[in-house]
Protein backbone atom coordinates (compact mmCIF):
# COMPACT_ATOMS: atom_id res chain seq x y z
CA UNK A 1 0.00 0.00 0.00
CA UNK A 2 1.25 3.83 -0.85
CA UNK A 3 0.71 6.94 1.60
CA UNK A 4 0.63 10.36 -0.75
CA UNK A 5 1.29 12.93 1.67
CA UNK A 6 3.24 13.16 4.75
CA UNK A 7 2.00 15.78 6.94
CA UNK A 8 1.29 15.65 10.07
CA UNK A 9 -1.78 13.28 9.28
CA UNK A 10 -0.10 11.44 6.46
CA UNK A 11 2.98 10.55 8.71
CA UNK A 12 0.37 9.15 11.57
CA UNK A 13 -1.52 6.83 9.29
CA UNK A 14 1.65 5.58 7.36
CA UNK A 15 2.98 4.74 10.92
CA UNK A 16 -0.02 2.96 11.88
CA UNK A 17 0.08 1.00 8.48
CA UNK A 18 4.04 0.38 9.46
CA UNK A 19 2.49 -1.08 13.18
CA UNK A 20 1.67 -4.09 11.41
CA UNK A 21 4.89 -6.44 10.07
CA UNK A 22 2.94 -8.05 7.24
CA UNK A 23 2.46 -4.23 5.36
CA UNK A 24 4.69 -3.11 2.91
CA UNK A 25 4.29 0.87 2.66
CA UNK A 26 5.64 2.77 0.65
CA UNK A 27 5.44 6.96 0.99
CA UNK A 28 5.76 9.80 -0.78
CA UNK A 29 6.26 13.19 -0.37
CA UNK A 30 6.09 16.47 -2.33
CA UNK A 31 9.20 18.17 -0.38
CA UNK A 32 11.50 15.63 -0.20
CA UNK A 33 13.13 14.63 3.56
CA UNK A 34 9.76 13.91 5.70
CA UNK A 35 9.70 10.82 5.21
CA UNK A 36 13.28 9.66 6.73
CA UNK A 37 11.61 8.21 10.49
CA UNK A 38 8.95 6.15 8.49
CA UNK A 39 11.50 4.94 6.17
CA UNK A 40 13.56 3.74 9.52
CA UNK A 41 10.99 2.19 10.47
CA UNK A 42 10.58 0.06 7.18
CA UNK A 43 9.25 2.27 4.61
CA UNK A 44 10.09 2.13 1.29
CA UNK A 45 10.97 5.70 -0.06
CA UNK A 46 9.21 6.31 -3.66
CA UNK A 47 11.39 7.75 -6.48
CA UNK A 48 8.62 9.41 -7.94
CA UNK A 49 4.29 9.79 -7.87
CA UNK A 50 4.47 7.34 -10.47
CA UNK A 51 6.51 5.11 -8.24
CA UNK A 52 4.47 5.26 -5.75
CA UNK A 53 1.47 4.66 -7.24
CA UNK A 54 2.44 2.00 -8.91
CA UNK A 55 3.74 0.10 -6.04
CA UNK A 56 0.38 -1.84 -5.52
CA UNK A 57 -3.26 -2.11 -5.87
CA UNK A 58 -4.23 0.64 -2.58
CA UNK A 59 -3.30 4.25 -2.65
CA UNK A 60 -3.99 6.37 0.29
CA UNK A 61 -4.20 10.40 -0.53
CA UNK A 62 -3.62 12.51 2.68
CA UNK A 63 -2.72 16.42 1.50
CA UNK A 64 -3.81 19.55 1.82
CA UNK A 65 -6.56 20.30 -0.11
CA UNK A 66 -8.85 19.67 -3.33
CA UNK A 67 -6.47 21.51 -5.47
CA UNK A 68 -2.85 19.51 -4.27
CA UNK A 69 -4.57 15.85 -4.73
CA UNK A 70 -5.23 17.13 -8.65
CA UNK A 71 -2.16 18.46 -9.00
CA UNK A 72 -0.58 14.89 -7.75
CA UNK A 73 -3.06 12.37 -9.30
CA UNK A 74 -3.64 13.84 -12.54
CA UNK A 75 -0.09 13.40 -14.03
CA UNK A 76 -0.48 9.62 -13.33
CA UNK A 77 -3.97 8.97 -13.92
CA UNK A 78 -3.07 6.12 -16.23
CA UNK A 79 -1.24 4.86 -13.61
CA UNK A 80 -3.95 4.26 -11.24
CA UNK A 81 -6.45 2.55 -13.63
CA UNK A 82 -7.66 -0.83 -11.83
CA UNK A 83 -6.70 0.46 -8.41
CA UNK A 84 -8.07 1.97 -5.24
CA UNK A 85 -7.81 5.19 -4.17
CA UNK A 86 -8.64 6.08 -0.54
CA UNK A 87 -8.75 9.79 -0.07
CA UNK A 88 -8.93 11.28 3.41
CA UNK A 89 -7.76 14.76 2.47
CA UNK A 90 -10.29 17.19 3.91
CA UNK A 91 -12.99 18.36 0.73
CA UNK A 92 -15.92 19.48 0.34
CA UNK A 93 -18.95 17.28 -0.56
CA UNK A 94 -18.90 18.33 -3.84
CA UNK A 95 -15.17 18.29 -4.51
CA UNK A 96 -15.62 14.77 -3.26
CA UNK A 97 -17.90 14.23 -5.88
CA UNK A 98 -16.12 15.84 -8.68
CA UNK A 99 -13.02 13.32 -7.82
CA UNK A 100 -15.57 10.07 -7.59
CA UNK A 101 -16.27 11.12 -11.09
CA UNK A 102 -12.96 11.76 -12.49
CA UNK A 103 -12.08 8.83 -10.54
CA UNK A 104 -14.69 6.48 -12.78
CA UNK A 105 -13.57 8.27 -15.93
CA UNK A 106 -10.02 6.55 -15.18
CA UNK A 107 -11.48 3.24 -14.31
CA UNK A 108 -10.42 4.17 -10.45
CA UNK A 109 -11.78 2.46 -7.45
CA UNK A 110 -12.55 5.69 -4.96
CA UNK A 111 -13.43 6.23 -1.74
CA UNK A 112 -13.61 9.19 0.29
CA UNK A 113 -13.11 9.22 4.45
CA UNK A 114 -13.53 12.78 6.43
CA UNK A 115 -10.97 12.08 9.24
CA UNK A 116 -12.40 12.87 12.60
CA UNK A 117 -9.80 13.49 14.89
CA UNK A 118 -6.11 14.91 15.29
CA UNK A 119 -3.02 12.67 14.22
CA UNK A 120 -1.97 11.66 17.68
CA UNK A 121 -5.22 9.86 18.01
CA UNK A 122 -5.05 7.77 14.38
CA UNK A 123 -4.64 3.81 15.59
CA UNK A 124 -6.77 4.19 18.70
CA UNK A 125 -10.85 3.59 18.74
CA UNK A 126 -11.63 7.32 19.45
CA UNK A 127 -10.39 8.21 16.30
CA UNK A 128 -13.84 7.98 13.77
CA UNK A 129 -13.06 7.96 9.92
CA UNK A 130 -16.41 8.49 7.95
CA UNK A 131 -15.80 6.58 4.55
CA UNK A 132 -18.19 6.85 1.47
CA UNK A 133 -17.86 6.40 -2.15
CA UNK A 134 -17.33 2.56 -3.28
CA UNK A 135 -18.52 0.06 -0.88
CA UNK A 136 -16.37 -2.96 -2.12
CA UNK A 137 -13.48 -0.71 -2.14
CA UNK A 138 -14.26 -0.07 2.05
CA UNK A 139 -15.39 -4.06 2.12
CA UNK A 140 -12.20 -4.77 0.36
CA UNK A 141 -9.54 -2.56 2.53
CA UNK A 142 -11.77 -2.63 5.84
CA UNK A 143 -8.45 -4.12 7.63
CA UNK A 144 -6.28 -1.51 6.90
CA UNK A 145 -9.39 1.46 7.27
CA UNK A 146 -9.89 -0.44 10.80
CA UNK A 147 -6.16 -0.08 11.85
CA UNK A 148 -6.73 3.81 11.98
CA UNK A 149 -9.42 4.48 13.97
CA UNK A 150 -13.30 3.07 13.81
CA UNK A 151 -14.83 3.77 10.71
CA UNK A 152 -18.11 3.52 8.87
CA UNK A 153 -19.14 3.30 5.52
CA UNK A 154 -21.75 5.63 5.12
CA UNK A 155 -23.63 6.08 1.31
CA UNK A 156 -22.67 5.29 -2.73
CA UNK A 157 -22.92 9.40 -2.72
CA UNK A 158 -18.59 10.17 -2.18
CA UNK A 159 -19.96 13.60 -0.61
CA UNK A 160 -21.51 12.08 2.23
CA UNK A 161 -18.97 11.52 4.61
CA UNK A 162 -17.67 14.98 3.87
CA UNK A 163 -21.36 16.11 4.49
CA UNK A 164 -21.28 14.29 7.86
CA UNK A 165 -17.64 15.74 9.07
CA UNK A 166 -18.57 19.34 7.90
CA UNK A 167 -22.09 19.49 9.59
CA UNK A 168 -20.58 18.21 12.96
CA UNK A 169 -17.52 20.30 12.77
CA UNK A 170 -20.02 23.39 11.99
CA UNK A 171 -21.34 22.49 15.33
CA UNK A 172 -18.55 22.16 17.10
CA UNK A 173 -17.43 25.19 16.23
CA UNK A 174 -20.70 27.14 16.95
CA UNK A 175 -20.95 25.35 20.72
CA UNK A 176 -17.54 26.60 21.33
CA UNK A 177 -18.21 30.27 20.14
CA UNK A 178 -21.27 29.70 22.65
CA UNK A 179 -18.77 28.52 25.12
CA UNK A 180 -16.54 31.19 24.82
CA UNK A 181 -19.63 33.64 24.68
CA UNK A 182 -20.18 32.59 27.92
CA UNK A 183 -16.93 32.88 29.76
CA UNK A 184 -16.51 36.32 28.59
CA UNK A 185 -20.18 37.26 29.92
CA UNK A 186 -18.50 35.94 33.29
CA UNK A 187 -15.52 37.09 33.27
CA UNK A 188 -16.60 40.79 33.11
CA UNK A 189 -17.60 40.57 36.20
CA UNK A 190 -14.36 38.67 37.56
CA UNK A 191 -15.32 34.99 37.63
CA UNK A 192 -12.75 33.05 36.12
CA UNK A 193 -12.98 31.46 32.48
CA UNK A 194 -12.23 28.60 34.13
CA UNK A 195 -15.15 28.37 36.73
CA UNK A 196 -16.94 28.70 34.06
CA UNK A 197 -15.78 26.07 32.24
CA UNK A 198 -15.93 23.58 35.33
CA UNK A 199 -19.89 24.53 35.12
CA UNK A 200 -20.70 24.65 31.41
CA UNK A 201 -18.68 21.41 30.86
CA UNK A 202 -20.94 19.15 32.16
CA UNK A 203 -24.02 21.25 31.88
CA UNK A 204 -23.86 21.74 28.01
CA UNK A 205 -22.73 17.60 27.76
CA UNK A 206 -26.07 16.62 29.71
CA UNK A 207 -27.70 19.13 27.56
CA UNK A 208 -26.53 17.39 24.53
CA UNK A 209 -29.15 14.92 25.04
CA UNK A 210 -31.88 17.14 24.13
CA UNK A 211 -30.69 16.57 20.49
CA UNK A 212 -32.71 13.52 19.60
CA UNK A 213 -35.77 14.76 20.88
CA UNK A 214 -35.06 17.79 18.69
CA UNK A 215 -34.76 15.88 15.78
CA UNK A 216 -37.51 13.30 15.75
CA UNK A 217 -39.39 16.61 16.44
CA UNK A 218 -37.56 17.79 12.83
CA UNK A 219 -37.99 14.63 11.04
CA UNK A 220 -42.09 14.51 11.87
CA UNK A 221 -42.25 17.54 10.69
CA UNK A 222 -44.72 18.65 13.22
CA UNK A 223 -43.63 21.01 15.82
CA UNK A 224 -46.75 20.72 17.79
CA UNK A 225 -45.51 21.17 21.73
CA UNK A 226 -46.55 21.20 25.74
CA UNK A 227 -43.00 21.72 26.30
CA UNK A 228 -40.98 24.70 25.59
CA UNK A 229 -42.54 26.57 23.27
CA UNK A 230 -40.71 29.83 20.92
CA UNK A 231 -42.86 31.93 22.40
CA UNK A 232 -41.91 30.62 26.00
CA UNK A 233 -37.68 30.82 25.21
CA UNK A 234 -37.89 34.18 24.27
CA UNK A 235 -34.05 35.39 24.43
CA UNK A 236 -33.55 38.94 24.15
CA UNK A 237 -33.10 39.12 28.11
CA UNK A 238 -29.75 37.06 26.74
CA UNK A 239 -28.89 39.62 24.27
CA UNK A 240 -29.57 42.69 26.70
CA UNK A 241 -27.32 40.76 29.64
CA UNK A 242 -24.71 40.68 27.11
CA UNK A 243 -24.80 43.81 25.94
CA UNK A 244 -24.92 45.15 29.93
CA UNK A 245 -21.51 42.67 30.58
CA UNK A 246 -20.06 45.12 27.52
CA UNK A 247 -19.86 41.73 25.43
CA UNK A 248 -20.41 41.41 21.88
CA UNK A 249 -24.05 39.75 21.57
CA UNK A 250 -22.93 38.04 18.25
CA UNK A 251 -23.75 34.60 19.41
CA UNK A 252 -26.75 34.54 21.12
CA UNK A 253 -28.14 37.83 18.71
CA UNK A 254 -28.05 34.67 16.04
CA UNK A 255 -30.24 32.51 17.40
CA UNK A 256 -32.93 35.00 18.87
CA UNK A 257 -32.88 36.17 15.10
CA UNK A 258 -33.80 32.68 13.95
CA UNK A 259 -36.19 32.24 16.57
CA UNK A 260 -38.14 35.49 15.90
CA UNK A 261 -38.24 34.74 12.62
CA UNK A 262 -40.52 32.10 13.33
CA UNK A 263 -42.36 34.06 15.90
CA UNK A 264 -42.96 36.86 13.24
CA UNK A 265 -44.58 34.29 10.78
CA UNK A 266 -46.88 33.10 13.61
CA UNK A 267 -45.39 30.11 15.12
CA UNK A 268 -44.32 31.05 18.45
CA UNK A 269 -46.52 28.18 20.12
CA UNK A 270 -44.20 25.73 18.67
CA UNK A 271 -41.55 23.70 19.77
CA UNK A 272 -37.81 25.62 20.26
CA UNK A 273 -36.51 22.89 17.32
CA UNK A 274 -38.21 25.03 14.96
CA UNK A 275 -35.61 27.28 14.65
CA UNK A 276 -34.55 24.54 11.75
CA UNK A 277 -36.83 25.82 9.60
CA UNK A 278 -34.95 29.06 9.80
CA UNK A 279 -31.86 27.36 8.75
CA UNK A 280 -33.23 24.76 6.45
CA UNK A 281 -33.13 24.69 2.25
CA UNK A 282 -36.75 26.44 1.59
CA UNK B 1 -42.48 29.11 54.96
CA UNK B 2 -44.85 30.64 52.46
CA UNK B 3 -44.69 30.23 48.74
CA UNK B 4 -45.53 33.08 46.59
CA UNK B 5 -46.41 31.69 43.09
CA UNK B 6 -47.98 28.60 41.90
CA UNK B 7 -47.18 28.50 38.25
CA UNK B 8 -45.70 25.08 36.81
CA UNK B 9 -42.10 25.55 39.27
CA UNK B 10 -44.01 26.95 42.64
CA UNK B 11 -46.43 24.60 42.43
CA UNK B 12 -42.81 21.78 42.06
CA UNK B 13 -41.09 24.35 45.16
CA UNK B 14 -44.40 24.11 47.51
CA UNK B 15 -44.93 20.08 46.76
CA UNK B 16 -40.91 19.31 47.28
CA UNK B 17 -41.48 21.03 50.71
CA UNK B 18 -44.80 19.17 51.70
CA UNK B 19 -42.71 16.04 51.23
CA UNK B 20 -41.18 17.18 54.59
CA UNK B 21 -43.66 16.92 56.74
CA UNK B 22 -41.85 19.15 59.50
CA UNK B 23 -42.59 21.58 57.06
CA UNK B 24 -45.83 23.99 57.71
CA UNK B 25 -45.95 25.80 54.06
CA UNK B 26 -48.39 28.54 53.66
CA UNK B 27 -49.16 29.27 49.17
CA UNK B 28 -50.26 32.26 47.38
CA UNK B 29 -50.96 32.48 44.09
CA UNK B 30 -52.25 36.05 42.49
CA UNK B 31 -55.48 33.84 40.60
CA UNK B 32 -57.23 31.98 42.99
CA UNK B 33 -57.74 28.22 42.86
CA UNK B 34 -54.24 26.91 41.43
CA UNK B 35 -53.57 25.90 44.99
CA UNK B 36 -56.26 22.91 45.25
CA UNK B 37 -53.89 20.33 44.87
CA UNK B 38 -51.01 21.48 47.48
CA UNK B 39 -54.05 22.59 49.72
CA UNK B 40 -55.61 19.00 49.71
CA UNK B 41 -51.71 17.79 50.61
CA UNK B 42 -51.59 19.76 53.61
CA UNK B 43 -50.33 23.72 52.32
CA UNK B 44 -52.02 26.23 54.15
CA UNK B 45 -53.62 28.58 51.71
CA UNK B 46 -53.16 32.18 52.49
CA UNK B 47 -56.11 34.94 52.04
CA UNK B 48 -54.13 37.70 51.07
CA UNK B 49 -49.71 38.36 50.20
CA UNK B 50 -50.14 40.30 53.50
CA UNK B 51 -51.23 36.66 55.85
CA UNK B 52 -48.59 35.03 53.60
CA UNK B 53 -45.56 36.58 53.81
CA UNK B 54 -46.15 36.97 57.89
CA UNK B 55 -46.79 33.26 58.19
CA UNK B 56 -43.50 32.97 59.01
CA UNK B 57 -39.48 34.12 58.38
CA UNK B 58 -38.93 32.52 55.05
CA UNK B 59 -40.70 33.46 52.05
CA UNK B 60 -40.20 32.22 48.53
CA UNK B 61 -40.85 33.88 45.88
CA UNK B 62 -41.57 32.45 42.30
CA UNK B 63 -43.27 34.47 39.64
CA UNK B 64 -42.92 35.57 36.37
CA UNK B 65 -40.65 38.21 35.85
CA UNK B 66 -38.69 40.99 38.05
CA UNK B 67 -41.67 43.03 37.53
CA UNK B 68 -44.25 40.56 39.05
CA UNK B 69 -42.21 40.48 42.45
CA UNK B 70 -42.07 44.32 42.91
CA UNK B 71 -45.82 44.35 41.91
CA UNK B 72 -46.34 41.75 44.67
CA UNK B 73 -44.47 42.60 46.93
CA UNK B 74 -43.70 46.05 47.25
CA UNK B 75 -47.22 46.80 49.03
CA UNK B 76 -45.91 44.40 51.90
CA UNK B 77 -42.37 45.59 52.38
CA UNK B 78 -43.39 46.78 55.61
CA UNK B 79 -44.42 43.37 56.95
CA UNK B 80 -41.29 41.55 54.99
CA UNK B 81 -38.84 43.27 57.69
CA UNK B 82 -36.74 40.86 59.60
CA UNK B 83 -37.81 38.55 57.06
CA UNK B 84 -36.29 36.20 54.23
CA UNK B 85 -36.60 36.42 50.89
CA UNK B 86 -35.45 33.91 48.47
CA UNK B 87 -36.51 34.61 44.93
CA UNK B 88 -36.03 32.15 42.11
CA UNK B 89 -38.18 34.32 39.29
CA UNK B 90 -35.70 34.57 36.49
CA UNK B 91 -34.24 38.35 36.15
CA UNK B 92 -30.65 39.52 35.25
CA UNK B 93 -27.95 39.87 36.96
CA UNK B 94 -28.65 43.75 37.47
CA UNK B 95 -32.45 43.22 38.40
CA UNK B 96 -31.41 40.85 41.15
CA UNK B 97 -29.02 43.29 42.55
CA UNK B 98 -31.82 46.34 42.32
CA UNK B 99 -33.95 43.77 44.42
CA UNK B 100 -31.04 43.11 47.22
CA UNK B 101 -30.82 46.89 47.09
CA UNK B 102 -34.51 47.03 47.86
CA UNK B 103 -34.59 44.38 50.30
CA UNK B 104 -31.35 45.59 52.11
CA UNK B 105 -33.99 48.98 52.33
CA UNK B 106 -36.72 47.12 53.99
CA UNK B 107 -34.37 45.05 56.60
CA UNK B 108 -35.01 41.88 54.08
CA UNK B 109 -32.62 39.32 53.89
CA UNK B 110 -31.88 38.89 50.28
CA UNK B 111 -30.92 35.59 48.78
CA UNK B 112 -31.28 35.17 44.95
CA UNK B 113 -31.81 31.44 43.29
CA UNK B 114 -31.22 30.72 39.61
CA UNK B 115 -33.49 27.66 38.64
CA UNK B 116 -31.43 25.36 35.83
CA UNK B 117 -34.33 22.31 35.62
CA UNK B 118 -37.66 22.05 34.90
CA UNK B 119 -40.15 21.81 37.18
CA UNK B 120 -40.11 17.70 37.27
CA UNK B 121 -36.79 17.60 37.76
CA UNK B 122 -36.93 19.49 41.29
CA UNK B 123 -36.93 17.66 44.42
CA UNK B 124 -34.01 15.34 42.64
CA UNK B 125 -30.29 15.92 42.82
CA UNK B 126 -30.25 16.30 38.96
CA UNK B 127 -31.70 19.68 39.31
CA UNK B 128 -29.38 23.04 40.03
CA UNK B 129 -29.86 26.06 41.91
CA UNK B 130 -27.11 28.61 41.85
CA UNK B 131 -27.60 31.29 44.87
CA UNK B 132 -26.23 34.64 45.16
CA UNK B 133 -26.28 37.51 47.84
CA UNK B 134 -27.13 37.30 51.83
CA UNK B 135 -25.05 33.84 52.64
CA UNK B 136 -26.41 33.98 56.17
CA UNK B 137 -29.52 33.14 54.64
CA UNK B 138 -28.18 30.82 52.70
CA UNK B 139 -26.79 29.06 55.85
CA UNK B 140 -29.94 29.24 57.80
CA UNK B 141 -31.99 27.58 54.92
CA UNK B 142 -29.63 25.25 53.82
CA UNK B 143 -31.97 22.08 54.51
CA UNK B 144 -35.12 23.67 52.47
CA UNK B 145 -33.08 24.87 49.90
CA UNK B 146 -31.20 21.55 49.16
CA UNK B 147 -34.74 19.56 49.21
CA UNK B 148 -35.16 21.04 45.92
CA UNK B 149 -31.68 20.54 44.45
CA UNK B 150 -27.97 20.86 44.80
CA UNK B 151 -27.62 23.93 45.42
CA UNK B 152 -24.24 26.53 45.21
CA UNK B 153 -24.08 29.26 47.20
CA UNK B 154 -22.13 31.47 44.43
CA UNK B 155 -20.91 34.75 45.99
CA UNK B 156 -22.34 37.74 47.91
CA UNK B 157 -22.92 40.02 44.45
CA UNK B 158 -27.07 38.99 44.10
CA UNK B 159 -26.62 39.49 40.18
CA UNK B 160 -24.10 36.59 40.52
CA UNK B 161 -26.22 33.61 40.16
CA UNK B 162 -28.42 35.00 37.78
CA UNK B 163 -25.08 36.01 35.78
CA UNK B 164 -23.68 32.22 35.77
CA UNK B 165 -27.41 30.92 35.08
CA UNK B 166 -27.51 33.45 32.19
CA UNK B 167 -24.24 32.57 30.29
CA UNK B 168 -24.83 29.01 30.67
CA UNK B 169 -28.18 29.26 28.82
CA UNK B 170 -26.59 31.32 26.47
CA UNK B 171 -24.11 28.58 25.36
CA UNK B 172 -26.83 25.89 25.47
CA UNK B 173 -28.98 28.11 23.39
CA UNK B 174 -25.97 28.47 20.74
CA UNK B 175 -25.23 24.91 21.15
CA UNK B 176 -28.53 23.84 20.17
CA UNK B 177 -28.69 26.53 17.23
CA UNK B 178 -25.25 24.85 16.06
CA UNK B 179 -26.98 21.38 16.38
CA UNK B 180 -30.02 22.09 14.18
CA UNK B 181 -27.42 23.90 11.42
CA UNK B 182 -26.03 21.00 11.02
CA UNK B 183 -29.16 18.66 10.80
CA UNK B 184 -30.40 21.11 7.94
CA UNK B 185 -26.99 20.70 6.32
CA UNK B 186 -27.05 16.97 6.41
CA UNK B 187 -31.05 16.69 6.03
CA UNK B 188 -30.92 19.09 2.30
CA UNK B 189 -29.24 15.65 0.93
CA UNK B 190 -32.00 13.37 2.57
CA UNK B 191 -29.91 12.28 6.05
CA UNK B 192 -32.70 11.91 9.02
CA UNK B 193 -31.91 14.63 11.62
CA UNK B 194 -32.29 11.36 14.01
CA UNK B 195 -29.65 9.91 12.44
CA UNK B 196 -27.36 13.25 12.67
CA UNK B 197 -27.81 13.45 16.50
CA UNK B 198 -27.16 9.84 16.79
CA UNK B 199 -23.72 10.89 15.64
CA UNK B 200 -23.56 14.72 16.85
CA UNK B 201 -24.91 13.59 20.46
CA UNK B 202 -21.83 11.63 21.39
CA UNK B 203 -18.98 13.86 19.51
CA UNK B 204 -19.89 17.28 20.87
CA UNK B 205 -20.45 15.88 24.09
CA UNK B 206 -17.08 14.68 23.93
CA UNK B 207 -15.74 18.28 22.50
CA UNK B 208 -17.00 19.77 25.63
CA UNK B 209 -13.90 18.36 26.93
CA UNK B 210 -12.22 20.92 25.02
CA UNK B 211 -13.68 23.80 26.94
CA UNK B 212 -11.01 23.23 30.12
CA UNK B 213 -8.12 23.71 27.83
CA UNK B 214 -9.60 26.77 26.25
CA UNK B 215 -10.52 28.25 29.85
CA UNK B 216 -6.30 27.95 30.67
CA UNK B 217 -5.62 29.89 27.70
CA UNK B 218 -8.42 32.69 28.39
CA UNK B 219 -7.22 32.75 31.48
CA UNK B 220 -3.52 32.88 31.01
CA UNK B 221 -3.92 36.01 28.46
CA UNK B 222 -1.58 34.48 26.39
CA UNK B 223 -2.97 32.68 23.13
CA UNK B 224 0.68 31.33 21.76
CA UNK B 225 -0.17 27.90 20.72
CA UNK B 226 1.55 24.70 19.47
CA UNK B 227 -1.63 23.46 18.59
CA UNK B 228 -4.51 24.13 16.30
CA UNK B 229 -4.09 28.27 15.63
CA UNK B 230 -7.04 30.65 13.95
CA UNK B 231 -5.12 30.42 10.72
CA UNK B 232 -5.98 27.03 10.93
CA UNK B 233 -8.89 26.75 11.55
CA UNK B 234 -10.54 29.06 8.25
CA UNK B 235 -14.21 28.11 8.59
CA UNK B 236 -15.28 29.65 5.11
CA UNK B 237 -15.57 26.47 3.63
CA UNK B 238 -17.73 25.23 6.05
CA UNK B 239 -20.18 28.89 5.19
CA UNK B 240 -19.81 27.56 1.41
CA UNK B 241 -21.00 24.17 2.19
CA UNK B 242 -23.40 25.44 3.95
CA UNK B 243 -24.42 27.40 1.44
CA UNK B 244 -24.28 24.87 -1.29
CA UNK B 245 -26.69 22.89 0.82
CA UNK B 246 -29.15 25.89 0.65
CA UNK B 247 -29.10 26.53 4.31
CA UNK B 248 -28.74 29.50 5.83
CA UNK B 249 -24.73 29.93 7.34
CA UNK B 250 -25.67 32.15 10.16
CA UNK B 251 -24.92 29.81 13.02
CA UNK B 252 -21.19 29.41 11.90
CA UNK B 253 -20.76 32.23 9.79
CA UNK B 254 -20.66 34.08 13.43
CA UNK B 255 -18.18 32.10 14.22
CA UNK B 256 -16.04 32.22 11.00
CA UNK B 257 -16.72 36.30 11.39
CA UNK B 258 -15.35 36.30 15.16
CA UNK B 259 -12.26 34.02 14.02
CA UNK B 260 -11.29 36.80 10.85
CA UNK B 261 -11.98 39.62 13.50
CA UNK B 262 -8.95 38.34 15.05
CA UNK B 263 -6.48 37.15 12.02
CA UNK B 264 -7.46 40.33 10.65
CA UNK B 265 -5.67 42.24 13.61
CA UNK B 266 -2.55 40.15 13.02
CA UNK B 267 -3.36 37.16 15.84
CA UNK B 268 -3.91 34.06 12.75
CA UNK B 269 -1.13 32.12 14.71
CA UNK B 270 -2.69 32.06 17.95
CA UNK B 271 -5.13 30.02 19.49
CA UNK B 272 -8.44 29.44 18.23
CA UNK B 273 -10.06 29.92 22.03
CA UNK B 274 -8.50 33.86 21.44
CA UNK B 275 -12.01 34.63 19.61
CA UNK B 276 -12.97 34.94 23.36
CA UNK B 277 -11.24 38.33 22.24
CA UNK B 278 -13.65 39.16 19.34
CA UNK B 279 -16.29 38.99 22.35
CA UNK B 280 -15.41 40.36 25.50
CA UNK B 281 -15.60 43.98 26.97
CA UNK B 282 -13.35 46.20 25.46
N1 LIG C 1 -3.98 17.42 11.25
C1 LIG C 1 -5.23 17.18 11.65
O1 LIG C 1 -5.56 17.28 12.85
C2 LIG C 1 -6.27 16.77 10.65
C3 LIG C 1 -7.52 16.29 11.10
C4 LIG C 1 -8.48 15.91 10.17
C5 LIG C 1 -8.20 16.01 8.83
N2 LIG C 1 -6.98 16.48 8.41
C6 LIG C 1 -6.76 16.64 6.97
O2 LIG C 1 -5.66 15.87 6.51
C7 LIG C 1 -5.04 16.54 5.44
C8 LIG C 1 -3.55 16.67 5.73
O3 LIG C 1 -3.43 17.38 6.94
P1 LIG C 1 -2.05 17.54 7.68
O4 LIG C 1 -2.35 17.95 9.08
O5 LIG C 1 -1.20 16.35 7.42
O6 LIG C 1 -1.47 18.82 6.88
P2 LIG C 1 0.04 19.29 6.78
O7 LIG C 1 0.83 18.79 7.92
O8 LIG C 1 -0.02 20.75 6.49
O9 LIG C 1 0.55 18.52 5.46
C9 LIG C 1 0.08 18.91 4.19
C10 LIG C 1 0.59 17.92 3.18
O10 LIG C 1 0.10 18.26 1.89
C11 LIG C 1 1.20 18.35 1.00
N3 LIG C 1 0.91 19.27 -0.08
C12 LIG C 1 0.42 20.54 0.02
N4 LIG C 1 0.23 21.07 -1.20
C13 LIG C 1 0.62 20.12 -2.08
C14 LIG C 1 0.67 20.08 -3.51
N5 LIG C 1 0.23 21.10 -4.27
N6 LIG C 1 1.11 18.95 -4.09
C15 LIG C 1 1.54 17.90 -3.33
N7 LIG C 1 1.52 17.89 -2.01
C16 LIG C 1 1.07 19.00 -1.38
C17 LIG C 1 2.34 18.77 1.85
O11 LIG C 1 3.56 18.49 1.19
P3 LIG C 1 4.87 19.36 1.48
O12 LIG C 1 5.56 18.68 2.65
O13 LIG C 1 5.61 19.24 0.19
O14 LIG C 1 4.42 20.76 1.76
C18 LIG C 1 2.11 17.90 3.07
O15 LIG C 1 2.52 16.58 2.86
C19 LIG C 1 -5.72 17.90 5.29
O16 LIG C 1 -6.69 17.88 4.28
C20 LIG C 1 -6.38 18.06 6.64
O17 LIG C 1 -7.53 18.90 6.58
C21 LIG C 1 -6.03 16.85 9.29
N1 LIG D 1 -40.80 26.27 34.24
C1 LIG D 1 -39.49 26.10 34.10
O1 LIG D 1 -39.02 25.13 33.45
C2 LIG D 1 -38.55 27.08 34.74
C3 LIG D 1 -37.17 26.77 34.77
C4 LIG D 1 -36.30 27.68 35.38
C5 LIG D 1 -36.79 28.87 35.88
N2 LIG D 1 -38.12 29.15 35.81
C6 LIG D 1 -38.60 30.45 36.31
O2 LIG D 1 -39.54 30.30 37.34
C7 LIG D 1 -40.47 31.41 37.29
C8 LIG D 1 -41.89 30.84 37.27
O3 LIG D 1 -41.98 30.00 36.15
P1 LIG D 1 -43.25 29.08 35.90
O4 LIG D 1 -42.84 28.03 34.91
O5 LIG D 1 -43.83 28.66 37.20
O6 LIG D 1 -44.21 30.14 35.16
P2 LIG D 1 -45.79 30.07 35.00
O7 LIG D 1 -46.26 28.67 35.08
O8 LIG D 1 -46.09 30.88 33.79
O9 LIG D 1 -46.30 30.84 36.30
C9 LIG D 1 -46.13 32.23 36.43
C10 LIG D 1 -46.55 32.64 37.79
O10 LIG D 1 -46.33 34.05 37.94
C11 LIG D 1 -47.56 34.63 38.40
N3 LIG D 1 -47.63 36.02 37.96
C12 LIG D 1 -47.42 36.52 36.74
N4 LIG D 1 -47.55 37.87 36.74
C13 LIG D 1 -47.85 38.21 38.00
C14 LIG D 1 -48.10 39.46 38.65
N5 LIG D 1 -48.03 40.62 37.97
N6 LIG D 1 -48.37 39.44 39.96
C15 LIG D 1 -48.42 38.30 40.65
N7 LIG D 1 -48.21 37.09 40.10
C16 LIG D 1 -47.91 37.05 38.78
C17 LIG D 1 -48.63 33.78 37.83
O11 LIG D 1 -49.82 33.96 38.54
P3 LIG D 1 -51.25 33.75 37.84
O12 LIG D 1 -51.58 32.31 38.06
O13 LIG D 1 -52.11 34.69 38.58
O14 LIG D 1 -51.09 34.13 36.39
C18 LIG D 1 -48.03 32.40 38.07
O15 LIG D 1 -48.16 31.99 39.40
C19 LIG D 1 -40.15 32.20 36.03
O16 LIG D 1 -39.36 33.31 36.33
C20 LIG D 1 -39.34 31.20 35.22
O17 LIG D 1 -38.41 31.83 34.33
C21 LIG D 1 -39.01 28.28 35.25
Amino acid sequence: MTVLGLGAMGRALAGSLLAEPANTVTVWNRTPGRDADLVARGARPATSVRDAVTAGPLVIVCLYDHASVHATLDPVADHLRGRTVVNLTTGTPNEARELATWAERHGIDYLDGAIMAIPSMIGTPEAAILYSGSQPAFEEHRQVLDAWATSTYEDADAGRASLLDLAMLSAMYTMFAGFLHGAAMVTADGVSAREFAARATPFLAAMTSAFEADAEIVDSGSYATDGQTLDWSDLSHLVRVSEEQGVDPAPIAMVEQLRRRQVDAGHGGDAFARIYESLRRT
